[in-house]
């Protein structure tokens, strides 16, 4: 099973695509640009939808749901926004089919035409910020703190499982206050969160920063961001969180009274991670022998196979061990198929990066160990029935941590400080990853870097060290360095 | 704040509307049939959610996610199917705004026309049959029992919130099975199981039967439903299981090859329940004071009221009595606003359903006892701080089932016997509720009473007693009584 992977080396884009569909992760369908996630994507990504809906509300903010469809005039009440979403959108025309006059199926009917074109949501600030309108009247309903888990539509060209396809899955939050301060600080906060939940959960690493103006979102002052790398040294923009200004409040005219009973403008922001974060994740971890999943996402977190087939003993074993991990809230799974050898077993759970596999054979039964194998490293080893739950326990916290390590381990390898362009383009064509440089701050030399070797900066780090230096481009100066990237 | 509300004597449809706005559970949007789901509302779905999600995944189903476009040929594949959905529906025919080249704002690229329209799914059968197609190859391939949460489109016309809505969320189930016993079964268990959840979390008793020809869902060969009765005497279908026999495996071509090598057709279930179900919860326990929730699905289960407002030693009661609450597994909010007087709160906390609250006041507190008055009785009584969280726990559990029993007693009050079309009409006109009346089972029959009465078969009661009769209508002969109502 292994074998039918292509290997990183050969080809990197195929690899990632080979380990979503033979994991059983997601499949093509019929919809240009849609996917089908199956159910073993699915279950990682709603432990995905668990833990950050947890700290949302942990955070203070309320789930609620909005219109899927956005009436066509309000993409164009933010300038800037329609620039950003008008351009490649589904547009609903029609309500109604009819039995086609000429023949076989069914047709448009032409009577049924809506007066005003309906928009597939490809974010909800529009919407949004048109109901706010009616839910905000004094400073005593603010903050507003709300969350949305929803689909979106993008009419993307060019489409890739799980990083890029028309339609994705999200959570989009949707805030509203009375201060701008407040507002920066929310976006601030969701940033973390965003980051919290990478580190601890997904195991990656990511630097947090703010994007260029070129790189901002449409409709924002500020765009804060997570920023990922993967295996193949290109960066992966995992989280966005929108300071809006009162931008959205102006378009749609959403004013408050303040304590001093005066009218103002409300304050805003939006954040959002989508189903994008499965592909990150696969991206982060995986190898040429298939998927590799953090414990604390992975759907089935031990498997047990028994060697060479099940029986009494190994049965009575299985049980018992299954009982104890269930009990420490460890999901387990104890594959009984009598048609598959053990071999073929432990390739099929090293494709799904199951990350503990115990094999229970009779004679390692007799000395009272079993075979415990952890996919992170692959290493095996004999290990006793004894405390072997606790041992179990402890060894999924250590590859948690493990596979962060080595994932900051990478990137740390993987950013590199240039100070000339001809090193920047060195690194970029021979090394890629992070490269840490000079920039003078202006969207001139942005767009030029960017032609010349399709780098985008990723972001302005948060922790950027105010150091005086010369652009790497431009030669003229500059305070602080910044990462570029090649990225998704 | 009550007063605001219709009472059901006067409008019973202005009541509901009033309830579902005042209690803040949801709201009309800009966009024609579409509604904004608000926090409270959106809770108590997900409450919902989080209750059937466990009985999907007890029953071994796994969840999916498929995509929101369904091509229109896609449609047209199963005859019946089309006929059922093609009508009113959401149809993205661009893929692409433009500025107006006219003046401001956006219009549709005319060049950016699709070469096949898509449509918004009304429901996923042809999409899912569709991959279903290259995932089952096999009996070992079955049975596939997937579940999918989603939003839906379809372009009703008489739109009321939660009830009908143009786009409505809900989960549809779909599996495949070798054998046709073997899907009548999946879908008669998931009938069951909505019904478990009807009655056990929403306090919603349900009659589970079949629907006549004419109701079944559009592709099915038996449609199982779960009926509820209002308190106006009209009748909710609250879910359906459907049975789909062959029809989308013929129209998709999906086979598998069976033990024996040879290749057959694929026997099909669909079944789902929706937001509507929020409609039927508030219709089914609300009074003219607003919401009333049973304890298993309010967002708020306890609410605590300083009399007059917080002090030291009532935040101290308070914060003790939260801290026991909330280990025994019970949502308690603590209202310490200073600027709003107990009797506005105990106002809000009925509109919003809370099922408990408990006033703490400094006088009863010298006596070492609390007000706690229920929702549902609106009974109050003086409860000793002994043993307080114990009593609250058990009351929750009271209400929990005497909403039940209340629900039950009124369903019994209101299904009538009748054996002849003028007692049928009477009962109708003047009493509502379910009519059991024998039917001599034709859909020209069922049509005229529809005609002449508005009211349908609700169902065909798995539990009818085999009984010789005549139908109501027309005097032929009959075997058992069918449930007759206004619906819904």
């Amino acid at each position: 099973m292994a074998k039918e992977i292509t290997p990183r080396e050969e080809d990197y884009s195929k690899w990632y695509i080979d380990i979503v569909k033979k994991a059983g992760l997601a499949d093509n369908s019929a919809v240009r640009g849609c996917m089908v996630i199956k159910p073993y994507g699915f279950a990682i990504w709603e432990n995905m939808q668990r833990e950050l809906d947890r700290m949302f509300k942990e955070t203070g903010h309320q789930n609620a749901y909005f219109p899927l469809f956005i009436p066509k005039s309000f993409l164009s009440k933010e300038a800037e926004h329609v620039e950003g979403f008008a351009k490649e959108c589904a547009v609903v025309t029609h309500h109604r089919l009819m039995n086609d006059p000429d023949g076989k199926g069914v047709v448009v009917d032409p009577s049924a035409k809506l007066e005003e074109e309906l928009i597939v949501r490809p974010t909800s600030e529009t919407i949004i910020w048109n109901t706010y309108k009616d839910w905000i009247k004094s400073y005593r309903d603010l903050p507003l703190l709300i969350n949305q888990w929803a689909n979106v539509v993008r009419w993307e060209m060019r489409t890739r499982l799980f990083l890029r396809t028309a339609e994705f899955l999200w959570q989009e939050g949707h805030t509203a206050h009375a201060t701008r301060q407040e507002a920066i600080e929310e976006a601030q906060q969701m940033q973390r969160v965003y980051a919290t939940f990478a580190e601890e959960f997904m195991a990656m690493p990511v630097i947090q920063g703010a994007k260029s103006a070129n790189e901002r979102f449409a409709g924002a002052e500020d765009t804060l961001t997570i920023e990922a790398l993967m295996q193949d040294g290109k960066a992966l923009q995992a989280g966005t969180s929108h300071f809006l200004g009162q931008n959205f409040a102006k378009a749609f005219d959403v004013k408050f009274s303040n304590q001093n009973n005066k009218e103002e403008y409300v304050w805003a922001t939006s954040w959002g991670v989508s189903t994008r974060l499965v592909g990150g994740l696969i991206m982060t971890h995986s190898d040429d022998d298939g998927l590799v999943l953090p414990p604390r996402l992975a759907p089935i977190q031990v498997v047990i196979v028994p060697i060479p087939k099940p029986n009494g003993e190994i049965n009575e074993v299985a049980e018992s061990l299954m009982d104890e991990l269930k009990a420490k809230g460890i999901s387990v799974k104890y594959d009984q198929d009598k048609k598959k050898r053990p071999g073929f077993k432990f390739a099929e759970y090293e494709m799904m990066g199951v990350p503990v596999r115990v094999g229970i054979g009779k004679r390692d039964l007799e000395n009272g160990v079993v075979e415990v194998a952890r996919r992170d490293t692959k290493e095996k080893s004999q290990v006793a029935l004894e405390g072997l739950a606790d041992n179990i326990q402890q060894l999924l916290e250590d590859i948690q941590n493990n596979l962060l390590s080595r994932a900051k381990a990478y990137r740390a390898e993987h950013t590199t400080e240039v100070n000339t362009f001809d090193e920047f383009k060195d690194v970029l064509a021979n090394k890629g990853g992070f490269i840490s440089a000079h920039w003078d701050g202006t969207s001139e030399t942005e767009q030029k870097i960017k032609e010349l070797t399709k780098a985008t900066i990723r972001c302005i780090p948060n922790d950027a060290v105010e150091e005086a230096g010369k652009c790497v481009f431009s030669g003229n100066p500059s305070t602080k360095r910044v990462l570029f990237a090649m990225a998704y």
